[in-house]
């Protein structure tokens, strides 16, 4: 199973680019794992934030149709444990899907639309820049793997 | 009101040093802050887990003396949302208080003693190694001090 990480806007924040490539490198080992970025153009990022979040769930959906299993990142989420994340892993990994996206929405989040069509992760009740939340991803990804080997990273 | 944040042993990821420096940095602008670091010698590093967790506990406790209101940054604890944590900070704020301590414990997390001693904030269901959450919690910090002062960098 492919697993797809689909952000918005590169990401501009030195310390996350290297914390994402080090995790991302280290869940490859396990699995393949890409991150494929939408760039939202200056002309949309001047217009008001509900302009901008319907742009960008355009460009969403256009990339979703090619993935069998979903997944959004959102504060107003189920919040998991690492450990029930990677059982929700290797359910997914276990189901015969081939493809398996998560979505980090742009700097306001995703429209109420996308947040009822797909099941929403949250990471944290408090609110994390979608910069950071890349590199809280990679890392728990990771650490689901790493759970899921029964590996020494994490500790209970 | 001086804030600080105790965490054991020297940052060894990068990414973490840079993100900790400019998310502290920016915190200084509004409140005097510093970081002080516990080191744990590598004789202790070889023992059990409950041996260095007690020896964590015993040096953290020399530590905190000095502060007036002192918080452990523990993944059991109380979950906030990042309005609620600037509330909680204001609130401290106008305490009269002098002293504020956040402390994020070693690789194993804390003695139950010291979680029984003072009270405890949770970042997130999902666990986070020790050297992340520090970088965490300097932004959250920063995040409540611009939400304090009703500053842009929050987005609700």
């Amino acid at each position: 199973m492919k697993i797809t990480l689909l952000q918005i806007d590169k990401t501009d924040q030195s310390f996350v680019e290297e914390a994402v490539q080090e995790f991302s490198k280290r869940v490859a080992r396990y699995n393949p794992f890409e991150i494929i970025t939408i760039s939202i153009s200056k002309n949309i990022r001047s217009k008001s934030i509900p302009e901008q979040k319907n742009e960008e769930e355009k460009q969403i959906l256009v990339q979703l149709e090619k993935y069998e299993s979903v997944f959004l990142l959102d504060e107003n989420g189920k919040e998991y444990s690492s450990v029930e994340f990677s059982q929700q892993l290797q359910k997914q990994l276990n189901s015969g899907k081939k493809s398996l996206c998560f979505v980090i929405g742009g700097p306001y989040g995703f429209t109420d639309s996308l947040r009822k069509k797909y099941p929403l992760i949250s990471f944290s009740r408090f609110t994390f820049s979608h910069q950071m939340i890349r590199m809280l991803f990679c890392e728990q990804l990771y650490r689901a793997f790493s759970i899921i080997r029964g590996e020494k990273y994490h500790h209970q």
